[in-house]
């Protein structure tokens, strides 16, 4: 998808846009199934979360999106404070030669690297980066600070935003060369130590899917080829987008190993080891560093949204609720007028008073119909439509925004029945998508049946030798099958190789003298794991 | 300052460091009074708010200033949401034409900003600046948002850090190259409304200064030499470092008036003004911009550090109280040493019951002695030692870090008269650094006396006639007359000339034909205002 095209509001034709403000679209008139990306680029813009930006692949976080993130990182920050970890902040700039100090690593990263060369005219002495990732800007610092097992374990965490200048096709929240996220990087005593964290803060990730964005992923482990560039071992959560079956990377936690705390010096007198002259032996701490980033809003937005627009889960929606006052017109009597806006104000009032984000819509230069219309378009959860027929009844009416649904609910019981309901949002919303996910979940134990699987929108679990020649054969392999005899599904989306995504921590099964598919003939070995694998962004 | 002077803990040193590790001096060995440089620099490293970092004038924020940082953000939040204001993210990056639209704008930044104009190996083809400021950043996208007079006032906010590459000596805080701030952006239907809106901001900012950081400041208004490039007017906060007798700049709250929504042409169809044709006429918006950073940081630590290390206002200190277990020696009783750890154990639980951020330091390796000093350089404002002899009393023995002063308290009322004296402390912090700067504040009337009173490290009201010409002309005379007759007060502070640090809102009195001080032959003005000078950082 390419940002510029297609844009309904650049500055260069305000002017013609002003002229004609009445034919402002504020619907989505792209639909889901058929035109996968520009329904979700007018998702994105008319639902206001993003706005496009002048630098390409950069992109405008509107209060839409970034209350979201905000309420988010209150829970996560909370969740990790528990666990002592502490915030702090460094430099948003790495010179040539920390970055270059980890090989793998700074292969992983180096053609992505922003280079600030030069400040107003006058060229710097030496180039600095813009951090892609922190792990050779903060572990100097560690290396400093650690001196003793007694200064261990040390974790530290902060919230920024980081610079990958990829040259792939950008994509609002997937796939942006600036992006914001959290960086935990810990240094512990021993390995066992550092696994147990890796898996609990991978926990919060999968908590951070289930229960706010209501979306289930597949914690697992990654293969040896898709791992962490400089890591030990990387642990993530994937999720899975039904309209194009593809699978996406929800979030990492790494454990590093000894890699860098070699590198970069990482050490402490280690009292249980002595050397041979009696002093204490130097060791060196076991690190890890997990991230979750904006892309789970992208996520979120492509599971969730319809045709109308944006759907929100009510944990995370910055407006759970919208009041409507209805009815009322030109030959509404003043009394009349006044009894549904006194009760707007109540009610809104009695679910502020409840802890619910709600909000009223007493605008009168909009009919309800566009009211209506409007907060679909950004996903509120939850309408509540207030008349004179539902004050007359005690009564207000519902509507929810993620399976349209009417009720109506009783206005002395308000403050407890409208958080029921959110509640009820919440968990249908998860258990729709628990519900698709599991049907496009595919157990393929034969190479016959692996594309088809994959052009009907599945990912697959396989027997697998986790060897990455195979891995790489695989991919090349569904690849052409693909441009054979696939479907394509999105016309931005080439039909692409299946990458392997994980290998899941829950095995459907034990796996004995089982082959793998992967048809390599070099390939003698006997699979090793349930891989999940699929195309995946 | 260099900042690669004296630093104790370079990666190249580490070995050498840990051969001795004793050696590490965690107290303070510069005096505040007579080498405030080194002081500052040793209190903040050995307080453990920042580090040095390998990109010159860049510092790493340790957790210990980071989650002061978050005390701040948190109220700030949640004042400006509660009046509308809502948080998101724009792009650090901006393009060289968007940066130079507003001319007098990039006048003020162009030879502090730092350019990307390379990823990877190749160079871009439009190189973009990071963000020393998002004026230019955020105010093509208001132009698309704001299409009519409803959607006034628009109220935008975010959290991130700027760079501006000055060439300067850094100070860790004061003035460093990435640098941590909010920076709020609004546009309003009227300037009164935009008006208002700069001294409620400002009146935020006193907030941060007075009841957070026990700071005293001046509210007033920058002379138009002083003012934010490209804006209408300017107001600050001012605050006052004692020891150097130099004034800062504590945050600012500008008016932009209309230059930048004519430049930027956000604008709105004014229904209240016809054009000959009958239809509406376009109007531009209001704009303020306010921001204060991590600045505030390193004034709260000139002003209120000792030669002990920090002290910390209690309202901000991630730990307020920390509870020292004393008089367990080899010879203590198990009986004993456990009644004394319990009670430690039931304190800390009692004071986070009662929301104070309490923490025991239970550690067997160290002596009291030790872990007296240990929170003193961190600047804990509250430690209770709790031993045998307290406990047969029931009380803890209180000692403050602000005054030194020691007491004790009754353990059955610990959870209401801890709070209590944390309060005091607050406002002792408060009252004493108010008195020092009230009497530091002279009111001058005659030229003869201005240079002596800076030199006496004062800060100076005087009468002036607000001319350009005789501020820079005062700033002169005053560095001349320092370079002759002047008292070196710091030598890493270069007797410098005295700036006009802003126009008071509180006047000390009407100024009727009142001669000014500038003694410029040039100016035959009056006075207009009094208008506080004095050498600032």
């Amino acid at each position: 998808m390419d940002p510029h095209d297609a844009t309904p509001s650049t500055p260069q034709n305000k002017s013609k846009r002003k002229k004609a403000p009445g034919a402002a679209t504020i619907g989505i008139d792209a639909a889901k199934k058929t035109n996968f990306s520009s329904w979700y680029q007018q998702v994105l813009l008319r639902g206001e979360m993003i706005d496009y930006y002048d630098v390409s692949g950069c992109y405008v976080l509107r209060p839409g999106s970034w209350e979201i993130w905000e309420i988010l990182q209150e829970w996560f920050n909370a969740e990790i404070k528990k666990r002592g970890v502490r915030n702090c902040s460094f430099p948003m700039f790495v010179t040539e030669d920390a970055l270059n100090k980890e090989q793998d690593h700074i292969d992983g990263f180096s053609a992505e690297v922003a280079w600030v060369t030069q400040s107003g005219s006058t060229k710097l002495e030496k180039k600095v980066a813009v951090r892609p990732t922190s792990e050779t800007i903060m572990y100097p610092a560690l290396s400093n600070w650690i001196r003793s097992y007694r200064d261990l374990p040390l974790r530290l965490n902060q919230w920024n935003s980081v610079v990958r200048w990829e040259f792939k096709s950008p994509q609002p929240f997937l796939r942006s060369r600036e992006f914001n996220w959290q960086e935990g990087h810990t240094a512990h005593l021993t390995k066992a130590d550092a696994d147990t964290e890796v898996r609990d803060i991978l926990g919060l990730y999968t908590q951070i899917y289930r229960d706010f964005l209501a979306l289930p992923v597949v914690p697992g482990q990654k293969t040896e080829r898709e791992k962490f560039a400089g890591g030990l071992y990387t642990t993530t959560v994937e999720a899975y987008i039904p309209t194009t079956g593809r699978a996406i990377q929800g979030a990492t936690s790494h454990c590093l190993g000894q890699n860098f705390s070699r590198m970069f010096d990482i050490s402490f007198e280690d009292p249980s080891a002595l050397a041979e002259d009696g002093t204490a032996r130097r060791a060196y701490v076991w690190q890890n560093s997990w991230a979750y980033s904006s892309r789970v809003l992208g996520v979120m937005v492509m599971v969730h949204g319809d045709n109308q627009g944006l759907v929100l889960p009510p944990k995370v929606a910055p407006t759970q609720v919208i009041i409507v006052p209805v009815g009322i017109s030109a030959q509404t009597s003043v009394e009349a007028r006044e009894r549904i806006l006194d009760a707007t104000a109540s009610v809104e009032n009695a679910l502020e008073q409840a802890g619910i984000r709600a909000q009223s819509d007493t605008r009168d230069e909009h009919s309800p119909g566009w009211k209506f219309n409007h907060w679909e378009v950004k996903g509120v959860p939850l309408r509540l439509e207030i008349g004179s027929r539902e004050l007359d009844k005690d009564v207000v009416s519902t509507s929810r925004r993620d399976d349209s649904s009417k009720g109506q609910l009783s206005l002395s019981k308000i403050s407890t029945e409208v958080p029921t309901l959110l509640d009820t949002i919440q968990s249908d919303m998860y258990n729709r998508a628990l519900d698709t996910f599991r049907r496009k979940l595919k157990i393929v134990t034969s190479w016959n049946e692996f594309t088809p699987a994959l052009n009907d929108l599945n990912v697959c679990l396989i027997p697998f030798c986790l060897d990455e020649g195979c891995e790489d054969s695989i991919k090349a392999m569904s690849e052409r099958a693909a441009n054979v005899g696939g479907q394509e599904q999105d016309a931005t989306a080439p039909s692409m190789g299946a990458k392997s995504l994980c290998i899941p921590f829950a095995q459907p099964s034990e796996l004995e003298n089982t082959d793998t598919i992967c048809l390599r003939e070099e390939c003698t070995r006997k699979a090793q794991k349930w891989c999940l694998f699929g195309r995946s962004y």
